[in-house]
């Protein structure tokens, strides 16, 4: 996505950075102000582009929510490899424990968005449904490496290590501290050496 | 609480009968109509209480989606009791979901509604918390049968057990089967069996 010719603008070029700001404004806005505060014209007004622009691209509420995850989930973004599954999962969780604990709280907000929208709620399964895809990884080199059996179901042990945590902190809101989310990935990584999240079948 | 001088009446006397009445008509309207639906006078017109009435006692939608889930949480429900861990954490995912899928959809009603009001949220964090207390007699009969380690933290892992029904039925809206309930229940006693969910310390 670089331009080398246009070196003084970001990549992408106007379409993409009006993209950029929009968003921006929209993840913004549902973080300080939430849900009902979201609309065409208060993401137009708060990036400084055009509400027609905004409309034409993104329609409404729904649509500029979506394409936050959409973009969100069009990252590079690669899941840990530590060596071992135990690790992988440490370090799985630990993202996952930050995203949920610090900075703004943009997971949480999206994740309160999805219950008022249906466009919201499609995007955020898809995108978690992505990350999950790209950690089935994990679970494969630890079968590859012979730590779990090789008929282990990389979806279920995925979900297992790190629902835990959005079912305390998003759910529950619960305290549930970072050494805890690591807990949880050691009590998964312990599970499936012993054979739990296998498929029926001969390994 | 029956009232065998009084065999006309339901049990309780009237003011157990409005609080019947304004509760169902609160959980009624959530479920049909959802959130935004939910007020006083909603409420009051619904069941024919005088809206001063429900206004008194209950002040506003986050009082009466406490009083929801006060009385939810008031009821003598106690846990599964199969003869195995394996067996109670099947039965116990079977309820969960069951109450996810099936009839109206009151629970998920529920969590959506505590992404808008404080009071509900603190409400459904205090019935999860008195739900996940009162099995932990599950954990301590698998532990005196010796099905696993002593030192087993009872909420650790009945969280790993309900959580991923959470996280795929109501976070990421996912089809997810009964089947699937009672494999992600075995899933978590093959971990106990192992070890998994442990404190540190003498057995």
């Amino acid at each position: 996505m670089n331009e080398p010719t246009a070196p003084a603008r970001r990549p992408g070029g106007r379409t993409a950075e009006v993209r950029r700001r929009v968003l921006a404004a929209t993840r913004d806005l549902l973080v300080e102000r939430g849900f009902d505060a979201l609309g065409i014209d208060a993401v137009a007004e708060r990036c400084g582009v055009h509400r027609t622009t905004v409309y034409r691209r993104w329609h409404d509420v729904g649509g500029l929510l979506a394409d936050v995850l959409a973009q969100a989930a069009g990252d590079d973004w690669t899941p840990p490899d530590t060596g071992s599954l135990a690790g992988d999962l440490v370090a799985l969780n630990r993202e996952v424990h930050s995203a949920l604990t610090t900075g703004p709280p943009i997971t949480g907000a999206l994740i309160a968005a999805s219950f008022r929208s249906a466009r919201a709620a499609e995007a955020l399964r898809a995108f978690w449904d992505d990350r999950y895809a790209r950690c089935a990884v994990i679970v494969e080199r630890a079968a590859r490496r012979a730590e779990i059996p090789g008929r282990t179901d990389p979806r279920r042990l995925l979900v297992a290590a790190t629902a835990p945590l959005y079912h305390e902190l998003v759910l529950l809101r619960a305290p549930f501290t970072a050494g805890q989310a690591e807990t949880a990935a050691h009590d998964t990584a312990a599970g499936a050496r012993a054979g739990a999240f296998t498929v029926p079948g001969p390994a």
